[in-house]
């Protein structure tokens, strides 16, 4: 109940991050919210082409899309309110981030992927809405140059199917992968971690 | 018998768009030819992996890749000739666009997706190779900018749902949605409507 | 055996062409790796999902991706380097490109797919990470602006499935098949090969 509850506020923010992006590359008000449901649900259709869930889940779920569907609407027509709220809607994305890594990669196990396959579809969950949501609005993903996002979500999906090979209880096992990844997301954030660039010759 | 014509009619039409976008972008032959195809059959595709339908039916499908190929070839060599017939590759396109929403809808009811599921996947069918010819070229998907494209698709795909769970015969509800479908996108074109975009703070 | 080391190869010529184009677009640590697996093992995902192999092949293949992930690894720390091999690079990636065009084919024929989409699929094994790696680093990917590569992976699957067709024996094929593929398009890259673009009015 608290885990339908805390996926739900993990849509909204992934809704709300694509529609202010939308809201910013001037889409329209149709575009705003597919590339808003996109960010939200799109880490899900991916998940579920992978381990041939058909169709996928999310599409059939009206809470899903009816959340992701009013978060992006309301972005549209209060965009300048909502994107006061950046650091709040951050922190629900890193919510959002860690409970899709490590639920994604509980259902991949369920569906029976090998450990490293569901370590890998896990993180495609948490980390594939923000990546079509950028390939769409014609951006280069922002996870691919600068933003630590990627790693914890492996961390949170790799904690989540090594403690399943070791037999560790589901929810122990969802909430310590979710912690990890969300925590250390959220670390980066305030600490502003980041990867480093290849080195250029100049800069030797 | 004339469905399947008319589905061919929109095959074609979808390929020419596609194809004097490749041309415009300078891409080469194959690009052209890739572009041409992709746009007309790639919708189907993503609605035949989204139903778990494989290979996607498009690509056994020796009519319509056929068509596509002769189509992007033709613009290719005749594309001056060709643009100049914009307006009538338009009203062939939402023609197309109609159909493909609706009987994309009825694949995916046949398929066994429910109602919800399936207005959106008829929708997908009828929009989707023009997002990944759009994302294949490189620039943000024209119908989430000003295009009143997807609104009709969805209207169309919802309105062959909703007859088909009210037990409306088939043929009645194909007729019904891609009318409406069309007949929207037309009307869209004619009068030039389109969906509002997210007002900035300084337009207030 | 000699098939397993060959494709090793062609793996790690994509990765390593996929890493560098990361490394170009400034890129950081885990967007390198991403691009240059996904470039590795992009074409294989698509073509499994195409096919119904689920979770795809690759997501469960230790040694594919580790040498993917070792090869990107190695770009990003030494690109200097390997930028130099940039013609070795490109034979090793005609050779990859060769034997994924027909391993790709084979393994639809056996998925049982008709002969025209296995002919599809197995080329798309081969150019569907180099489009996915442009895509994701938002260029107009590279093969559908001049380079003549699609051609020959769709030649050498073509001949592959024409043998099957035909009966001979599945190791003269994938041998002929990938001769031909990697063959023309190093014959492409010496001579300077390319397809034409579309004549404009004012270069008639």
């Amino acid at each position: 109940m608290l885990l339908k509850i805390l996926e739900l506020v993990g849509i909204v923010a992934f809704a709300m991050s694509g529609a202010l992006v939308g809201v910013v590359k001037r889409l329209d008000l149709f575009g705003v919210f597919l590339v808003g449901v996109f960010t939200a649900v799109g880490g899900g259709i991916v998940r579920d082409l992978l381990l041939d869930i058909h169709p996928p889940s999310s599409l059939s779920n009206w809470r899903y899309l009816g959340s992701a569907f009013a978060a992006s609407i309301l972005v549209f027509y209060m965009h300048t309110v909502v994107s006061k709220l950046n650091r709040e809607i951050l922190v629900l994305d890193a919510l959002g981030m860690g409970l899709f890594a490590t639920t994604g990669a509980t259902i991949a196990i369920e569906a029976g992927a090998q450990p490293l396959a569901a370590a890998l579809i896990g993180a495609t969950s948490a980390i594939g809405g923000g990546i079509l949501r950028d390939v769409l609005v014609n951006e280069v993903p922002l996870l691919l140059q600068r933003d630590l996002y990627a790693i914890p979500a492996l961390l949170g999906s790799a904690v989540l199917v090594a403690a399943h090979e070791l037999g560790v209880g589901q929810n122990v096992a969802l909430v310590l992968g979710t912690v990890l990844a969300t925590g250390l997301r959220l670390l980066a954030l305030w600490r502003g971690w980041s990867l480093p660039q290849a080195r250029m010759p100049r800069e030797d």
